[in-house]
């Protein structure tokens, strides 16, 4: 490129950016300057020091799902909303959640070791010494008490079973130590449980959390050798988040419950999270073959597979209660659309103190309706209504956010426009999952808030921040020529899960970090002292949350025609019809090969005899499956979001949209419901996306055609892509239909 | 793929496999069966214990050049060689040689620590404990006393150093510490020196070389806490091999020598290698910010930059003796064409004992040369010369083949058909590399060579292991149709340097291994015991590379033609063109994109402003260059080949070779030297390949126009650009020529 041209695209791009700042989609023209003076009013009203107190106060003393201090705070937000000017209340649900009872972990060969299970308290942190912090454990785990020799499993994950299968190492009848990592942690106890493990350990490894990622805590904030993480570990991805007794419906006091062992998602096996320094003396006795190097940690010995002369007794006995959760709901109703709902919530109920997760998220949620009541009290009113939500049980299963979303579905359907999430937020840099429809919302908003580290929008900030981290310059082109915020798909692990996946809500998911690493997650350390000396000091990026998400609530509360962008699920959904196309070739060619490795006896000349591989498998060659219906679909689909887009610009420059077109516009998402969910896990129900079956958090888009495709199950995956494509041709039926009505 | 073209390509493949293992090029075709028939010979001779034995008797004792037992071993092998028939002498030079007087390195601050710098005796290991091991030092090191700051470089390498810059670090004044790995050791303290540093420490990380390979020594292979690894950092790809006082004519004793302090290609600085046990507590004591993941090694705690309150005291003097050189050099006498020599060398020197390096190559060469004498002594005899060299002084710097080529330079120009070369030797998988006009000799033998664990043929075998354990399947599928043994370019790091890349003697660098992971390299444990039980149990690659060789030597010594395949030298040069090419104009890009990052602020506004990064400065724009000389060089290049190989077939088919035909192949890898050498290091005279000046051992292609772009010379890649054509014209001009002539 030459010089010149060089200078000109540069100016190009900083006179599109400028003209971007001023963008505002789904506003009348002359409502645009009021809207941009509510935003203004709200920011103005924004205070890092009031969120870093509500950080303080809500984090000050462990308070997880049903205990004491959980209650009290609860009790103490709907007090804060009250006091604000909201119309707020608590709703009851009563879930299972299981607390431990025992713990016990030893070695009893080849050399006795009993592990500490416990993070000692630190005098650079002062709540870490507290009263009533739940011990290291993951709920859901199955009560047990199992001897059996130990075998390493890397991450747990399916592939690193082929890994163990190649060198012919079973897990059956023993206990697995698997590390932390690279899926949602409750995969790897029912992968393990799947291959016949009768237990599992999941501890954290100082390669992927701990020294690896820098000083550990309290020198820095990176997970100390005592560190645990702590977690759920129920089967949410393969059959449905939310109190594991009551599936889809909510979990009122005289709701109908499944008994404890007709519950799907819970496991039959026992797990227990646990420090690097209780997984090193275990690991380090472990036998059998030395690991490939993937496979290797970060503790200073060789790492072997086993199984061999190292037992392990895992004992594990829980209280399998039934306990409240305190849902804080807080509404302001809309002036002109009481009727449409803009939904924002973020949970409250934390492992232990939990000032990053939830409480940085929560405090930021509510300064929002701290702000949002000072402009109540000015006279100011929301066009629709707003209702803000604390959610309590989150940590567990999504236990407060599905409870509800399964009690009021019906009315959701009906009414909610919009559900914005926020967690655990942190210094750095903008992410955004939703919708592909809310595309344009966040894109605009992102381009008009200001990083408050640099000055330049959050936009620009990640843009720049991609492209000088890309690895080649061609990516490092493509993201600085990128012109809009790209959004990713949501999969699981934040409470947007049942909004999105179960009732067809538009949703966003977004939050700041990436210059924030730290190892408290889910440990007595995340902490007021780590947050404010290693996360967000000066709840900067808190407040710059604060103001991303007020923004995007009161465009959704205040437009004219709500800036819901079909053209980018259109797009979207091209592009995840192309990438399972091109996953079924792609398996084709990689069956092809292996087996054409293994019919030409390359594992048996290429294999380290002395190892004792064993050799794959052929496969049963991949069939071709006919997409046409997708594709077709897609087509029809295109045309009818052409046709929209022509009517939500006409209606715009009008001023003058029919009545209805709004609804028509919110209720779209929920088109992408299949009436029998995913395959074998009904309660997920939108077609787009979903959490990973194997991968928890991890997002599947087209969930159906792409996980029978990885699991080889060619009928199903024709099938799917006939799902897929009948709910695809209803949502343009849809659009193009209610369209016309609305005309 | 359908199932039934699959199945046709695999009786295709494995059709032509068979058809090639009876494939000899270079013999007429009444010779072939004879050819054969001694080959057969010669592998019936071939005893891996015999082989065994060899090993043990040359590693029972520690023989650095100039010691004692170096000079017994020499003349062990010397009396071997005549036992066996050969024709045999010792060839003495006078060499540069450092040895350790003073060894000090101590913590001064934070903490005081003083190294331990010893490798202890094991138990397990027979010899670890004996008198007479060089202490662990790197050989022409500057002696020195610095007191300095300590900063933490990663492996030492340029980039390293624009992370550094980035982070706004500098080591001028300070003393580096560096890891093994990555490039030759000895780039390490150069560039730290280029950067200002006044002393350097290398250290081998448990990452690249300890307890992540594997179990460490005596339980596994790899390199304990206390294991060092000894070795040269004399300035060799900067300057020249050999003797550092005698550049480009042999070390004799009266030769004449330059001043110590003349010498270009020793350091200025003082430099030590030292155990992880040693860096650990100077790395752990390092402050600054934490060094990115990518740096970080093995070690249990997170590394950091540095500099802060680490301060180190490295002292270090040396005895700068002349020692004495002993090449055992041993003849056979063609009995068709005495003046044209078949020369095969290894190694006899060893930093300690060597089982591994260099006595395991040392003991095939010798077993080779037994076998030889066997069917001497039944009457054979070769149609060429054969010698065979046991080099001394190769640790320090090649110094023993060097000199000697240096010394018979002319000689060897006139007469020596090829030089065949081994080092360590190990189980596995046979690579090769070497001058492009051997391809089809190696090629050939590896198809006919049986791999001694499989019973396929090395070619077949390496085929499949690289197959299956390449990434992607279109790699896979790739390598599984692979059709020929792929040879790389040479580079540095054993004794062909001087016959390739000075003298421009046609090439091979052969061995087994991969499957003998080890870190036993340059230290005290590269032992018979380690050998035998981690690296060639039973010497059976050993045996296999002695055929290896063997074949190659006897076919080169009796071909009718000699077979050199100038249209794989022709296609080699016009890849390396290609790749130069390709170099010029993703350097352009990397430029454009990079300028357009730091002019569009990307870095100021995604950088982390707390960490103090340094934004790059903008580059000059990188100009267009004219390769037409070397695409037209080329091009007649591809004239010159094309005929050559028509007489090429013509003679072989005829049965009739004219006179001079074959002088005219094995001199043509002259034609590829350049009559002043490459930039700023004129011995190296090759224009195909070279050792980098920034890599050491690593090979660099057409490196006169690489090196100049790689380092943002822009006139002088052009100007080489001119050199390299004019000389690839020469090459086609001779070739064309001389053919004509010899016709």
């Amino acid at each position: 490129m030459k010089k010149t041209l060089l200078f000109t695209l540069m100016i190009l791009i900083m006179q599109l950016t400028y003209a971007q700042t001023k963008k505002i989609t789904g506003f009348y023209k002359d409502n645009i300057a009021g809207e941009f003076t509510t935003e203004s009013s709200f920011d103005s009203n924004i205070s890092t020091d009031s969120i870093g107190k509500l950080d303080k106060k809500l984090s000050d003393e462990p308070h997880s799902l049903g205990s004491p201090a959980d209650k009290e705070k609860t009790q103490y937000i709907l007090s804060l909303f009250r006091r604000w000017g909201w119309d707020a209340d608590i709703e009851t649900f009563y879930v299972l959640f299981p607390t431990p009872k025992t713990r016990l972990l030893e070695m009893t060969s080849p050399v006795k070791y009993k592990a500490v299970l416990k993070e000692p308290a630190l005098k650079e942190d002062a709540t870490s010494g507290q009263k009533g912090q739940l011990p290291t454990y993951n709920a859901y785990s199955a009560d047990g008490d199992v001897t059996a020799q130990l075998v390493y499993v890397n991450y747990g994950l399916p592939e690193d079973y082929e890994v163990l299968d190649r060198m012919g190492i079973s897990v059956k009848g023993k206990i697995v130590i698997a590390r932390y990592g690279r899926s949602w942690r409750g995969i790897k106890p029912k992968v393990a449980q799947e291959h016949g493990a009768v237990g599992c350990l999941i501890y954290s490894d100082p390669e992927d959390d701990g020294y690896f990622q820098g000083d550990i805590y309290p020198k820095g904030s990176y997970r100390n050798e005592y560190g645990v993480q702590r977690g759920s570990v129920v089967d949410m991805s393969g059959y449905y988040p939310g109190d594991p007794l009551t599936p889809g419906i909510g979990a009122t006091k005289d709701a109908k419950r499944l008994n404890r062992n007709e519950a799907p998602s819970l496991l039959k096996i026992p797990v227990l999270p646990i420090s690097y320094h209780d997984a090193a003396p275990l690991l380090k006795a472990l036998d059998g073959p030395v690991v490939p190097v993937s496979w290797h940690g970060g503790l200073p010995f060789a790492y072997h597979f086993g199984p061999g002369k190292a037992t392990v007794h895992l004992k594990l006995e829980f209280n399998w209660d039934l306990v409240p959760c305190y849902d804080v709901i807080a509404k302001i109703e809309g002036a002109k659309y009481p009727d449409e709902w803009v939904l924002r919530g973020n949970h409250e109920d934390a492992w232990v103190n939990g000032a990053g997760d939830p409480i940085s998220g929560q405090a930021t949620l509510l300064e929002e309706a701290r702000s949002i009541g000072l402009m109540l009290k000015k006279g100011w009113r929301p066009d629709r209504t707003i209702i803000y939500c604390a959610w309590d049980g989150e940590e567990p299963g999504l236990l407060g956010s599905t409870e509800w979303v399964e009690e009021h579905l019906k009315e959701l359907q009906e009414k909610a426009v919009v559900y914005i999430n926020t967690d655990a937020n942190g210094r750095g840099f903008l992410f955004a999952q939703g919708s592909p429809t809310l595309e344009t919302l966040v894109d605009e908003i992102s381009k008009q808030v200001v990083d408050p580290q640099t000055g330049v929008s959050v936009f620009d900030r990640r843009r720049a921040h991609d492209a000088i981290n890309a690895r080649t310059s061609k990516q490092k082109e493509e993201i600085l020529n990128r012109k809009k915020m790209e959004m990713g798909a949501l999969g699981s692990g934040s409470d947007y899960s049942s909004f999105v996946q179960h009732a067809g809500i538009p949703s966003l998911n977004l939050g700041y970090g990436g210059e924030d690493g730290s190892g408290a997650y889910h440990s007595i350390y995340d902490s007021y002292d780590l947050y404010t000396r290693f996360i967000d000091p000066g709840f900067v990026y808190c407040a710059t949350l604060a103001k991303t998400i007020g923004h995007a609530v009161l465009r959704m509360a205040g437009a004219d025609i709500l800036p819901f962008d079909y053209s980018n699920l259109y797009k979207t959904a091209s592009d995840y019809s192309e990438q399972v196309m091109n996953l079924l070739e792609s398996s084709r060619e990689n069956t092809m090969v292996e087996n054409m490795l293994i019919n030409t006896g390359s594992y048996a000349a290429g294999d380290d005899p002395t190892k004792g591989y064993i050799e794959p498998k052929v496969k049963k060659e991949v069939p071709f499956l006919d997409f046409a219906p997708l594709q077709n679909a897609l087509q029809k689909l295109n045309g009818s979001v052409d046709n929209l887009e022509r009517q939500f610009k006409d209606n715009l420059e009008s001023g003058n949209a029919p009545a209805g077109f709004n609804r028509l516009l919110y209720r779209g998402e929920q088109e992408l419901l299949a009436g029998d969910g995913l395959p074998r896990r009904p309660w997920y129900r939108n077609i787009l996306y979903a959490p990973g079956y194997y991968t928890g958090y991890g997002v599947k888009t087209l969930p159906g055609i792409r996980e029978a495709i990885e699991q080889r199950n060619w009928d199903e995956a024709q099938q799917q892509i006939k799902v897929d494509a009948e709910v695809l041709e209803k949502l343009a039926g849809y659009l193009r239909q209610q369209a016309v009505s609305s005309r």
